[in-house]
């Protein structure tokens, strides 16, 4: 175990979930920031880069070396899909834990990463290692994580929203998912569908059906996810709106029971009444917020979280603090910005 | 038949709906706009009220009495639900046409009628009168029609996306219908939520199961619509995706020659792919965009349009046009503000 | 000196500003918010009326009566102005301070007042005792305040980003200040031209030469002050663009060092190039960035807050801790939200 | 002369400018587009690229090639600063006239043009040979024009806003012009300043001082300008808050006057009160809207225009009539689409 305050790096800083992880940190007791890495901007004091970041002006960004030294305690790789896999073997041991914000351990079929991610596995020792980790279902097994497979955003909200009904063997057929997400999950790449005027007073759905979150969702969930998410004009908040069948017999009482049994104690989930379930009330906080709907012969669920932080930054830090037997909530008790 | 070109008045020309008649009809040949009411700013001039409206500058709004006589040739009543249909016996038979936006006239069962809007329907008469008009779908009573009820923004979506499905009888089970509007579908009334710092960046249901456009739509669609709309940060555009179960046999290539054979004509229903239902390929201008995706166990049907045009103001013009026998375009040949 | 942690009320706590409070108390260590009074919510649980304040949901909103024990030791006013003076009399000495965020007691000239607020002061004793406080600026008087007025979002901007100038007497005639506000600095209250639809993809100059802030800024800077707001189309944030002309002689790298000698060990104040006076980077923040461009006949200063934090709550929180005694910083440690 | 309806190419069709044309030009009952030209999206159908645009649906995109004969009309180039002037000399006498949407043709002064475009002008002959044309004060050059170089947006709106002044002498000093763009004006190029997650909730100042369009400016108005535009978070519209200070002895009537005389008739231009300035007006139309505030030591004026329309496309559909000797509003009529 090492000593406090925890040394972190985050490979990955200047885009968005690492720069969220960045602020997020400037919060916790426990941890000290002391190396960021950003390719793109190699060499260059984070007070040029990224100002905002006020605590971390003088720090200079570095390009991440897979064969040096990380001289961190923890690690945060807030790269893309595919970038870490292949070298994590080089210097996971030189830290003492890393948590992978990215989709490559979250898979244990391999065969399903290839296809959705379209490139063969080069660690997959390391991938039965990984722990797929939403705290609010796998805490036990999170503790014991040294590598932690950070979910997706549209995972941790389409399961957080359906893992009562999923345990209770719940849900006929396929889930259908009509999911709705901020800006902000395409990330800081340049491509024109993310420019300003394109998104502006625009909605669209991409992605339908083969987006690459459902075999988390479904290896998470066991039943199969029809999943269809759009593109709204906002730059945080997502939200779930999913369709279920309920077997015969299965009321509605026992259904917000079971909601309850879930997350009456848990700190970042709150059942709340379907009409407000705003994105505006999670973003900026680690929260989750469900609400249940008796249409007759379906039962709707509306789950709604930050894209960012619960989505993404908020969770891996979650996370990090189960493994480190930190009081879960540690660094994460900002409330939605909302205002 | 009056002369042309068409005297012609809106009542309700503040409101949002009654807006973009204005700006429409100011680009229509037939169609000479000569009085604009308003309770709200009676007796000031559009110029001081509405100064975008430029050939409108110097109309008197006036406060409309249905007890007089309005003294043109169509009425066009953009006024909320509910504010029509005790006083319009009073004043019909003044004029040669009335095109009513509201709910009013839209739904032949009273009872319904009573049930989602909260009150008795004083003229049971002229409901039995009024045609509904998607003219796509009900061109031959619209010719006919003196007194049309111009459909509402959701059903108008709804029912173009699954029309032709209804009318070969493939839709199972309830039709599961998901849809995201822009906040102008709430009007111009003051409500704490739409004002711009409680929608911006938020996401939120409202209305679930039963929002008042359901009966429209179940009344066209002949089948049950588990209806879930969404507010989405974003003044113009709609979009609904539907979730369908096909009956057994129904292959996607039969789904898309029905849509083919309702929809090659039509000057404003377009078939695009799915990933590219862009309500902004829509906004600003009559058109609605359907596209299909064959998700296995269910059919998904994208439909988009502008909530204020093709799901009100143009729609009703459209309308117009077909009771008068002008061609189907006329005034309404504007492209997507895109950009 | 009441005892830790303080007993906190919020008059108006369900409006912007006593929203941004709640918001921002539950980060604060001394501080325990023990009564949220709200006349239009009085009543309710904060859980059905604000959900997304998690810690406060068991609370019941109250009426505020000035004649009745407040019960605390700290009261914040999140009143639209003119809401207190009249009636603080009643309850300030059974509470140990008062920190108002209205404009009531903020200008030691009742004329002026009267002139710009409509109404004469029911409380020119309580004027006199009150302390204006931009902490950067006051911090002497600040500490021994009682009664303390909270400055104007535009006051703070404007005075933060003028100050040194002033002080050393560098501002020749009127200072042109071009200031950009976003929508929430309107308030809560119904209004037409703060819904959705009005702001969203618009622009306006509002208030033009008379706005309510001008003598405030007029007050702390000394020099006349003309001064053209406008309406910019996002929730949150404030740019100041001001065009001075210097005294004969003054050189850039003077006026470059006054800032230096003013700022440079300021918690919340940081100077950034021009080009990088991004609202975002200090939004959700209690920052603000201040940027100088040379511009031959002209000075041009650039100043940006959040105007709901720096611009009112954060600074009325900034403002208590020197009141107290606490370091300045307590409970405002949180960045910029972006991302 | 060319037969009616005149053939049309456009270069550069798939930008922003370039899509503007296109939507506008079919309205226009004298053109015919034959002709559409994109590097980018070459061999592709336009039904493809940009559906919205639905009567191009089935014209094919080409790469243009200035050794080939465009075969058309009139040539529209839509392409960013320096792509034209190396090469028009190639292709300008094939065709009837071009109008340019570049910064190409507009400087006279080449050493200027190569001092803010970072390359010496290919085409010193052509330069004189065209005519910088902003309609309400050009017109009569513009009759003749065959090389037609559209004025920048900024330069447009802050030209009309001053041209008044400038003609009656008088502004002193410099004319301090604060002015704020949507981000359209920047173009489609993929820059990470333009993403949707950056603008959103963003404002900030650009270019300050320096910004290409001042030379425009300053040769229109003969006066200095100290520019300062700003970006914000919309698609279109563009504002410009002007401070002026007036000679000795002009009073607020002689302007107002000056005003009246230079614009009362001018189809695209109309004086409302300052407050009125909300560029929600003129956004989606060609039209400008100017506003005069006293303000005693200055006068301040505003000026809005949509930036893609008066402020570039519609002002080129405007010059191409002129050019024509078409009545100047053809194919312009639309009114800005609130709502």
């Amino acid at each position: 175990m090492p000593n406090l305050p925890l040394r972190v790096g985050i490979v990955g800083a200047t885009g968005y979930t690492g720069m969220v992880l960045c602020r997020l940190l400037a919060q916790h007791p426990h941890v000290q920031v002391t190396r960021l890495f950003s390719r793109q901007y190699a060499g260059q004091k984070v007070g040029v880069v990224l100002p905002h970041l006020f605590p971390y002006a003088d720090i200079t960004l570095e390009a991440f070396d897979p064969d040096g030294n990380p001289d961190v305690d923890i690690l945060f790789l807030a790269l893309p899909h595919g970038a870490a896999h292949a070298d994590l073997p080089k210097y996971r041991h030189k830290v003492h834990a890393v948590v992978d914000l990215s989709a490559d351990f979250r898979l244990q079929d391999l065969d399903v990463y290839a296809q959705y991610y379209g490139m063969p596995h080069q660690s997959p020792a390391l991938v039965k290692e990984a722990v797929y980790g939403i705290p609010e279902l796998h805490r036990d097994p999170i503790r014991k994580a040294t590598l932690l497979a950070n979910p997706g955003c549209y995972a941790t909200c389409v399961t957080l929203g359906l893992a009562p009904l999923a345990k209770a063997g719940w849900i006929v057929g396929p889930a259908i998912v009509d999911a709705k997400s901020g800006v902000s999950g395409a990330g800081r790449g340049l491509k024109e569908n993310t420019l300003f005027c394109e998104v502006n007073e625009d909605l669209v759905p991409y992605g339908t059906v083969n987006h690459r979150h459902v075999p988390e969702m479904e290896a998470q969930l066991g039943v199969p996810v029809l999943f269809s998410p759009h593109l709204i004009p906002m730059t945080r908040g997502m939200l779930a709106s999913m369709y279920i069948t309920l077997p015969a017999g299965v009321g509605f009482d026992q259904v917000q029971a079971a909601y309850q049994a879930q997350y009456a104690h848990e700190p970042f989930v709150t059942m709340l009444p379907p009409e407000q379930i705003h994105t505006r009330y999670v973003s900026g906080s680690n929260h989750c917020v469900i609400g249940l709907k008796d249409a007759g012969s379906h039962l709707i669920v509306f789950s709604a979280i930050d894209n960012l932080i619960k989505g993404a930054s908020g969770q891996a830090i979650q996370n990090l603090n189960i493994m480190m037997g930190f009081p879960e909530t540690t660094g994460l008790a900002a409330l939605a910005l909302f205002l």
